[in-house]
């Protein structure tokens, strides 16, 4: 058990809280639904919610978390900007973060991005079909050429996001509009995976391609065992210098 | 003369005022060197400096600057936030940045990448070659294969940038380091290019390789005449839905 | 005239000549409504098609190109590979290469990307909304936030080409597919753009858009006067060895 | 054993019988010290040679082959035009390729990349200092910020391939150049990464740090189960057209 990836889930967890609607697709929160996925993955899964102290992201709970998987959406102003530092410093140190759907507008991501990572939206309940634009990369393992989830919230290009180090799925809207759904980034010695799917409303993260994709990227994003890199001062010079 | 590439060069002209080693290559500062080259390649120049009101970065300066010059060391924490928010906003609508050596912690380049923007440094006056590694990008227009600085500082890797859209250099020191010297970022609208020589207290700017490498990624950098991007509630489709 | 830009449209030009529909659209063959949209920019522009003398591109016409567009279908075996050789060379040594629609079966394409450049098709006349997904890059100014051609044909995901430099179109179909529509690559001294539209069956090269990105793509792709590079062996070092 | 990874070492394997200090280094040829090494982390692992009937590569060692290794330098024109197409469609059907030292000048690495892959040379036994310049890749696992080899043959920019999806290395050479040596690619549902070291008349390939970025390498490489990918006509659309 010492050796299986490291996994908490975050969610924002108040719209399960307070809507019915939203209650009856997910009694126990979002982040339950996707955390055990992820045990039936073999990795072991704590989650952490905003409500708690600390957001439930202690230091000690972040330096035990090799992949950070983050759900917000109404209450991204109310996260503590030293819970932000925190999480950010532990992605630069190597922990993978995985930002679902609205969470393109959390702080966090806003950071990693230094973009706005603002987009289009419209939530009329529409057929959306992610296409897998990258078959080779290993979050796309298991998946069919395509997987559709209706109904969906619309997101629409342009999606204001750095271009991906790589771009693995691109969605179809029914209402006219495309998406880069699936992207991949190296931040500091930690990679980002930004997924689009998981609109609050509907039934998305008990769809099972959507729950591969987030464990897919799970382990994609863990930390690699590269090396501890130094910066500063290097008084020292490795070869003589002006022989 | 109005169709002309505006830059606006900034500097944080502080080492120049109050170092007599420094003040005796860049009497009038580094930033003056920088634009009067520029002048020469046609472009409409202005300069902007730290002491200034606003640092010299008003609305109406920058509402009229196609690409920014960024030169800063060792006052990078006067920079006021709502400035740096400023330059922020102008670059995701489309200005170019250019950012100068230790302008790599600057807070717009930090805010920008996302990371540290770390890198490890000796100032020991070493021997840097410049090389090529994308000969068909235009900021390599009319250089040859490699260019040298000697001396200038050392930049080694890792350095704690993403990794860039299009990397053009690559520098060889002599202490034995390598470092990605030249580097394109696409962020929002806006283009943004790190280019990595440039200590104070070396005559770097006063290198015409060095300066035709700021001119071209001007050009470069300057504003395309993309669309403009709209965000937010879209709640019209485009297609019918649910036909 | 001699510092403008110097293109050469080629075109199979065997549909036109042999299909009443098509000729009807194009009664010229496309390449000569392409050529006169690029002249209208002040480019110098050449055609040159598969039944003239070595394809139109003799030696002395490509060494005078500083970008060629590339427009075939039913004939890509009958272009002749020294040819083929001859313009892939030119493409390393720094010519721009604008390969449209079916060209992606072309042989010079093949050879440059290195995969099959296979994909999906349908041509039952449906509606393609072409998005703009990177808004700072140049072969997206003058654009809107998106363009409509229909009827078009359908060309789907998978697109077996190496992910491009920069991805600057998203196709969204009206039958439910999703394309990479306008990719950018750096091949040697040379840049390729991909641009997906253009039927032959169908109005494409009419649409004002569409020649606009072309157009676009000329400029973009154009010789940017960078380092001649040297290959082989350097038996002398720069720098002394084991001293 | 059956769910191991299962790795091809091809080697050219002439120098080695026919130059007596280079069968010193590597009496068995320098595959077999690859493959030993790839054994102790767990992989399956045969090898073959150019002299073998259809050079060890038949269709059914290659259909068994999740990752193939290459290294090539004095008879690249003595492999048969069939085997390179047969290694071809297998690396666009997902199986990985490592490319080694000189083998860059391979007919499969040529056709994969569709560029000259030339480079400068100079074997004079110099020091080589390879840098992680991505730390969290999977493939710098188990390094630190750089090794050193040394006496090494030097191969310098520019190097004619094209750029790199992600790069990991770069190496500062004693004589002065630097080199993109660790650079990682997808082709078609396959993964491709060109590894520099290894010159045959020096013991590279017994250098810990080297093999385990082989090791690391073959994992990265290895088939991920990705979707089969579908290519050609598709008659029927997803969705109604011209409803």
């Amino acid at each position: 058990m010492t050796n299986s990836l490291r996994v908490t889930v975050w969610n924002e967890y108040r719209h399960e809280k307070t809507e019915a609607h939203i209650a009856a697709i997910y009694p126990d929160g979002l982040h339950t639904v996707i955390a055990r996925s992820l045990q039936t993955h073999g990795m072991e899964v704590r989650t952490a919610t905003l409500d708690e102290p600390e957001h439930g992201m202690t230091q000690a709970v972040l330096s035990q978390t090799d992949v950070l998987t983050w759900w917000g959406h109404a209450a991204h102003h109310e996260v503590k900007d030293e819970i932000v530092d925190r999480v950010h410093q532990r992605v630069l140190e190597g922990m993978g973060l995985i930002v679902l759907h609205s969470g393109h507008f959390s702080k966090i991501f806003k950071r990693l991005m230094g973009t706005s990572c603002d987009l289009k939206w419209r939530a009329v309940g529409e057929k959306e079909r992610i296409w897998v634009v990258e078959p080779g990369h290993p979050i796309a393992a298991g998946l069919g050429e395509y997987f559709e989830i209706s109904p969906e919230e619309m997101y629409g290009e342009h999606f204001d996001v750095p271009p991906p180090d790589t771009l693995v799925f691109v969605s179809w809207f029914e209402g006219g509009e495309v998406f880069r759904s699936g992207c991949c980034y190296h931040r500091g010695n930690g990679k980002v995976f930004y997924f689009r799917p998981g609109h609050e409303s509907y039934p998305t993260y008990h769809q099972p391609d959507v729950l591969r994709v987030i464990a897919n990227a799970a382990r994609w994003a863990a930390p690699s065992g590269g090396p501890q890199v130094k910066f500063g001062h290097v008084p020292q010079s490795l070869e003589p210098i002006g022989g």
